[in-house]
């Protein structure tokens, strides 16, 4: 009898239809199949925007405990509903807020992370043979004070119950099939990717940011919790990210992301002298604004220049900082670009296949894609590109690394 | 240093902009005078009908305990908002929920009574110099489970917990300004009660239902509590209801009560024989249904007549039960009066008054309406009308007994 942690969002929680013609249809096909399932659940949409506003019309700068108070509300509601609903049908379920579930977190009120979960209560409702729905986003402090993880930490909470409870899977039941190839509102050939690795997961941020919070995913990988994304309205099969193996290895590319959320920086003609970089990004990082690619140039004539990548909304306050840097260390001036794009080729197997760099600018340099900055790890190659051929660079990229077959073609190709 | 306990209730939190210009006004001017604060608080206006409208489409018979614990939410969000304005304006403050505020309760979901009062950590707070908000109408079982106190339930929280702080006052903060001599829609002329007993409070409970829940005044009349009915939005000093005194009894009436939400029951020709009334009203009491007043009259030749109030909305469950009743025990028929209505003149000083009744009988009798039934105790008298002349015995009988002058000239009439 396997134990199934499912996990279902706000906009599959969105009625009381949804919640009984799907969510609950799902949970039954696993109750009916014979495993134990614990159900993590998000707020119904638009709930939890709904609170906020009436927080945010009282003061931009609301004291984080009560806000936390206050927001925690729209999954207790949600989890109580779907209990109400399964009972009605005839399926004894309970449903239990993050204190009594036994979610312990810090105390860092919006964000806070979880600590440890005290499952007792969730495996004696288990036993009693009930469906146990969890509100999903939040826990309790050691002092008895409810905490919310933040946006996006329904995923997150359900990651967690699934790694204490030794569960044999987690599935994050959203409104989409899976993860694709690339973004199937672009390359219309885009396939469902069947199995994928954490790793390559976290690099495809970019398409699987709308499916799944990162932070679960970091969570999964560290606790080897098997993820399925799948649909609450299909319940199709659809993609289960896992640690890697010999048979994802043997595909090359895994899929293209893309990224228009980033503005890029250049501090123009800096003195090349030691610890001039760790001046400008340490600035940043006391800032609290998280720097995504750098690129310094050779230098020349004892000048180099220094690029580097920030999300947009961070962009005027990194400029700022930076122009402030620029002038303490003599730098000619700082240049800001919001238009460009981050275009990405994720895969495990690139790792033993040279080439794929190659096939990359070549592919790009041959639709006149100019590449502005280039930054590569074991398992993904990043082109920053101008914005305005996005479109362009996935669409042809997921041809030329044929994503559009068969991965079963696609490994007798290479 | 006093420690007083206010309830807010759904009205007066019903909005962003009540919250911040009328309720926490009226919690500073109490800061303002150096005395400790606690905070019980209703949801907002039409929250908790959202919620329970939201469970009863999907189903009439929801689980209890689930209900409870979706219903229970309405109160966490306007305990944290009104915590939230206070912080913003500058006031410490902090929001409990019923669990946090240590309030025990049964298990008696959707009804549940509070067993004990755990006020440790209202305690704290109030020593860290916070104003402490509690949300009203739920309290946890010792499972750790979640529970209602029923309808109107923050009023019952209210003074339950100031009897726990043995609070020197609890102000019960509502859209009326206190408890009038009569209805002053009906009765132009009526006038604010300034003190009360707690005994002639329940006796003038349909002037006070809309103000006070009657729950909360037995518990108040049980644990000594002063109670003070006052308007949220004018600050005036409104009802106060405490113990009775000397000063209290010189008046001789102090109200006139209304009530048209009662039918009348009555079983003819009944065989006068012992153990009759008691199958009757046990079968009543069986189905949960309360009986108000019974009236049994003489009997002649071996027969009596019963008559008896219920609610309007048991009247047809009481009149199939008297009717199955009726034909076991040979009655003759069973006749139901919807239309009447119970007149009662209130007043602790009757007791020691005789000529009360006299003046009641004579002056409803003056004006051509006919008394239906009776009941009397130490400080009330009630009579049963046709509802048609509801209006206008209030007035005369108001009239009657002066209840438009001032309480000292009455004192002086006497």
């Amino acid at each position: 009898m396997a134990l199934i942690v499912q996990k279902f969002g706000g906009t599959s929680m969105g009625s009381i239809e949804r919640i009984r013609d799907f969510v609950a249809k799902r949970i039954l096909e696993e109750k009916e199949k014979g495993n134990r399932v614990v159900v993590v659940v998000s707020a119904m949409a638009g709930e939890t925007d709904r609170l906020i506003n009436l927080v945010k019309s009282i003061t931009q700068e609301p004291n984080e405990r009560d806000m936390d108070f206050v927001v925690s509300t729209g999954e207790q509601v949600s989890a109580g509903l779907l209990s109400i609903t399964l009972n009605h049908m005839g399926y004894p379920a309970v449903a239990l807020s993050g204190w009594q579930a036994g979610i312990k977190t810090d105390k860092a009120f919006t964000k806070a992370r979880i600590l440890e979960i005290d499952t007792s209560r969730i495996l004696k409702h288990l036993e009693e043979g009930k469906i146990v729905i969890i509100t999903g986003f939040q826990g309790i402090t050691e002092e008895g004070e409810i905490t919310t993880l933040g946006r996006g930490g329904s995923d997150t909470s359900a990651v967690a119950l699934a790694a204490a409870l030794k569960a044999d899977r987690c599935d994050i039941y959203t409104d989409v099939d899976g993860v694709y190839t690339a973004d199937p509102r672009i390359v219309p050939e885009a396939r469902r990717i069947p199995v994928l690795s954490y790793e390559e997961m976290l690099e495809l941020a970019s398409l699987g940011a709308k499916v799944l919070q990162i932070r679960s995913v970091e969570f999964a990988m560290k606790y080897k919790v098997p993820l399925r994304v799948r649909s609450t309205f299909t319940g199709d099969e659809g993609t289960l990210i896992k640690e890697e193996d010999e048979t994802m290895e043997r595909v090359v590319v895994r899929g293209i992301a893309h990224n228009k959320n980033e503005a890029r920086i250049t501090v123009v003609k800096v003195p090349d002298k030691p610890g001039i970089a760790a001046k400008l990004f340490d600035a940043l990082a006391e800032a609290n604004i998280p720097v995504d690619m750098i690129v310094q140039n050779v230098s020349v004539d004892g000048f180099t220049d220094i690029s580097f990548t920030v999300d947009k909304n961070d962009a005027g306050k990194a400029e700022k900082i930076t122009k402030e840097i620029a002038k303490e260390i003599g730098a000619k001036e700082v240049i800001r670009d919001d238009r460009i794009a981050k275009v990405s080729v994720v895969g495990l197997g690139m790792r033993s296949h040279a080439g794929v760099a190659g096939k990359v600018f070549e592919t790009l340099a041959k639709y006149g894609i100019n590449i502005i900055m280039i930054s590569t790890s074991e398992i993904k190659i990043s082109c920053i590109i101008d914005e305005k051929f996005t479109e362009l660079a996935v669409r042809v990229l997921h041809e030329a690394f044929g994503l559009d077959k068969e991965e079963s073609e696609r490994v007798k190709q290479l």
